[in-house]
């Protein structure tokens, strides 16, 4: 299945730079232009997409998920 | 109450660049050097927060909510 | 921007049923074989997608945002 | 404690089917009429709740954690 | 449908102190011994529960979606 | 960097009770006035932000992530 868009208006493209891989999730650090941006997904769907170091991604978050603070 | 330190590791600065304000909810954009980041908060923390275009603000997201995609 | 596979493993594929449009955020209501799945996102994005009435969409869900309840 | 109605508007019954246990959290996999469904819990509440394969379940979903994808 | 137990660990009893409601969603403000509980969900939610300032309820939180911030 | 206020409207103050540590995420309880509040962070926030039994800390909720029942 192929996704043509997708209605979550964070899209942070990179490179996977680590992969920390537990029993049940695993970290992935992706690496950005502009930082790490780290995602805690299940194990099985890191072996399902078949990440690994160097896999081009988009990682993506939901609007309502964003917290705000002030400096 | 002043924080020293959040558990969010994905932490995006920038400035308020528009707010849309409903009755309950408000979608804040913050201009950050990854794009725009799109958050949706009470309308009363924007209030309480007193947010406005121009505020320096922190876009935080809490790592189990990141998504992976493989382009 | 296409994209091949995407970590969710809940995927509820559909039609729109209804949208409720709000100034902020709006209700879009799935009929899936699961029956109704409900969805609240940005206004900005059921326009973005140009949703409506009869679109084809996936509905999808993070793992980590199952709850799970006993009978 | 009986809960007589929660406002989680995505409830998906059905038996877990597998149970993957790790130290803090576990994959506990729901199969439903029209497929499994996917849920990422605290070790703790897998003990709490007595879950084992076989269990009759509900896994309930929140309309704010619930995505959008066109195809 | 009667639910006996859910997994969220993090359960806060108390009644409706005040309602506003939106179009798509509504902020439900629940007084509880921890102090107000501030929740949005969906104003059908809203309806559907027949929630009204004083009705007792529960207001619960996945472990998952709680972050920890240091003073 | 010191944050001055945050959105997240629910903030529970308290002391670390436990913490179950695992290969990725971490199991962390809050000791507050009014009972225990658990939360699920990265093992790596557990490290960043050096917490152990009887770190003074705030368990924060974002009002989107919480669902009310009716008892």
């Amino acid at each position: 299945m192929s996704i043509q868009s997708i209605n979550t208006r964070n899209q942070f493209r990179g490179r996977v730079k680590e992969i920390i891989e537990g029993p049940v999730v695993s970290e992935v650090d992706v690496e950005t232009p502009h930082g790490i941006v780290t995602s805690v997904i299940t194990t099985r769907s890191v072996r399902d997409l078949q990440l690994k170091v160097g896999s081009e991604v988009v990682a993506l978050v939901k609007s309502t998920e964003v917290s705000i603070a002030k400096l």
